[in-house]
């Protein structure tokens, strides 16, 4: 079962918007065992768009079609889906409006769309199935999953197997530091596959397996992804979605312990993160975000002389903020961060991406420094990740 | 002028990363004038790989090939490329190590890699040019730009003219009201072209045009911008990236004046947002993540009656919240947020996106309610926008 992806839009080749769709479907074919051999992008065009359809017909089985749907008179992949495959086109339904956006090729199986008004359709055919769905995500994907994948299941075109993975999740532990202690899992491993991914103050482990279905693959991936936690111990925190604040709040809510922060750099950063975790607030009271040293003195009762004497950017004064936001909200845990995001605010001995980290807990109050290379918006993000990976290592071993 | 994009990775046709590479390589084509018909991505296969290159000879002027230059037996682009224009591979420098990333096929110029290993190459052909660059974003961009776009240049392979764009950004007004009071310009304006996106909080008006370049641009793009700012009024808070925090910022500098926060549900997102702009620390004091209700009466003086009394989401609480902070930060101007991002926390007659704004600067204090439709992170970015979007209108306007 060979697919193409074809998706239609000049503002794609002028690289207005990102090729989102193709991603997602691609995804999805994989998932469902479908093997994509081609993705092929064409703008508004009709000889370039039925071109790609002929050459499609000719080396693929199935079709997937994103975008030109719509109402304008540059959408036009109906009309040309209609002449390659030589059917009139004919209103998918007699009950909606009339209108370019309801109109599908004869014999073809419309696909509604609960979101937007452009209707999609299913056209089997000997030589290649072609699916046609609309270009914005929030009407491709449910009309994917809830209207295609179903038909598709329907007429038997799904393969008996599919791709399914699972990914390892590790804080604290760099990526050739991972590598090498799963040197004999990625030399032996064979099936499921085993690939390490460096990604921003996380490394992702990923293992892939073709199976029949969900349960099928577990049974492949449960055991190495299992091995995998016992080689890297502590450091794995979570699989597949799962994000280190998330992993760090459920440490916390087993504890029945509460958490507050004082951010100077990361400005709300770290809250921010803690926050995306719906029920967060069952252990995350809050912070200061202590952008000023006045706050820093008013809100956490960082003494004067430390930021005079050690400037706000280093170890003494990570600690005194830290203490001062565990008092102030009366939390078992605290953590803070003052650094230089850059790209101004260096000193001499402090460059730019020195930042110094606060943790008070059961095991009393420690700090750390790092420096981390790259832009603001890198520094600010690997400290964040760096506070929470730290955070839940002393909470581990305490 | 006619270019055409070939991605190759397998890794792109199962939708493990996006591809942003074809992106970024559409937007600099349409820059430079080159048009681009057809993008196009294989796997990590020789004769897929092979078929594509062949076709885009017969119909394309350039050729752009991304991805498939690493040091894995999977990075086969060099050896495909010297395979189809018939070219032996040699090695691009006398001085660098050997090894595969260092072959270039005979008469073609190296293109030298600053980031990471791999070589790149730009082979000049009498029917198609192809240039050869890495997949990964970071090594593509400065090769793109530092060494490709030159020899394109010197080789005079370039048009006389590009695309040349320019944005319009709009807050505090919805895209439907946009495009009414821009009908007549939408209607009449031929070049440069008017287009209207709606964004999450925020609308983009993007104007586009052919010319030779910047400057030429400027001309024919800056008086259509101007007249546009002069319709939509103070909506206007900006052009081209400017975020709606940095223009807010300005405002505050410029008057001298100082912002602090208390936030409840967005938990640190809109000081993240603010303290993204480099130099925020001029206005920017700080804030109170008052994550609890109470850190609500703890560090903002929200009265406990008023939270029995009214709820924690309340427009009440929202104004004794931004008091709270601006007496707290010895601020100038405050903003707090307080609201029910979900998916749980709806209580009766306040559903899941109800969220309360408070207000404190020269104007006294005032609140504002909204229900934002969507999940989670909609809806706390929407919040955020709202927040940031009225302070700036209440600034402009005392």
């Amino acid at each position: 079962m060979r697919a193409e992806i074809i998706t239609v839009g000049t503002e794609i080749l002028l690289g207005e918007i990102t090729n989102t769709d193709a991603r997602f479907l691609g995804k999805q074919c994989a998932r469902l065992g479908i093997e994509v051999y081609h993705q092929v992008t064409v703008g508004d065009n009709q000889k370039r768009l039925s071109q790609s359809l002929r050459q499609a017909r000719d080396r693929s089985d199935l079709i997937l079609v994103t975008g030109g749907l719509g109402p304008t008179p540059d959408d036009i992949t109906r009309q040309v889906v209609s002449e390659v495959w030589d059917r009139e086109l004919i209103r998918a339904d007699e009950n909606t409006s009339s209108g370019h956006q309801c109109m599908i090729p004869r014999g073809s199986v419309p696909l509604k769309n609960r979101v937007g008004t452009a209707w999609g359709f299913f056209l089997g055919n000997e030589c290649a199935d072609v699916a046609c769905l609309p270009g914005p995500p929030s009407e491709l994907r449910p009309m994917f999953k809830d209207s295609l994948m179903p038909l598709l299941d329907r007429e038997g075109v799904l393969p008996d197997t599919g791709l399914f993975s699972r990914s390892v999740l590790v804080s604290g532990m760099g990526e050739s530091t991972v590598a090498k202690k799963l040197a004999r899992v990625l030399d032996e491993q064979q099936d499921p596959t085993v690939a390490i991914y460096a990604e921003r103050g996380r490394v992702r482990v990923r293992l892939t397996t073709r199976a029949a279905g969900e349960k099928q693959a577990a049974e492949k991936l449960t055991p190495v992804a299992e091995a995998i936690r016992s080689i890297l111990g502590k450091h794995v925190y979570g699989f597949d979605d799962q994000t280190l604040a998330g992993a760090l709040g459920e440490i916390l809510r087993e504890r029945n312990m509460s958490l507050a922060l004082a951010e100077s750099c990361t400005g709300g950063l770290l809250g921010k993160m803690l926050t995306d975790t719906p029920g967060s607030s069952d252990y995350f009271r809050g912070g200061i975000i202590a952008y000023s040293n006045q706050s820093k003195r008013l809100h956490l009762d960082v003494p004067e002389q430390l930021l005079v004497e050690h400037g706000a950017v280093s170890r003494e004064v990570a600690e005194s903020m830290v203490q001062g936001a565990r008092a102030s909200f009366s939390s078992e845990v605290a953590a803070s961060i003052t650094g230089i995001a850059g790209p101004g605010g260096a000193a001499p001995g402090k460059p730019v991406g020195t930042v110094c980290f606060g943790f008070a807990g059961p095991w009393g109050c420690c700090s750390r420094q790092r420096r981390f290379r790259g832009d603001r918006e890198y520094v600010r993000r690997r400290s964040a990740m760096f506070s929470l990976s730290r955070l839940r290592e002393l909470l581990l071993s305490h």
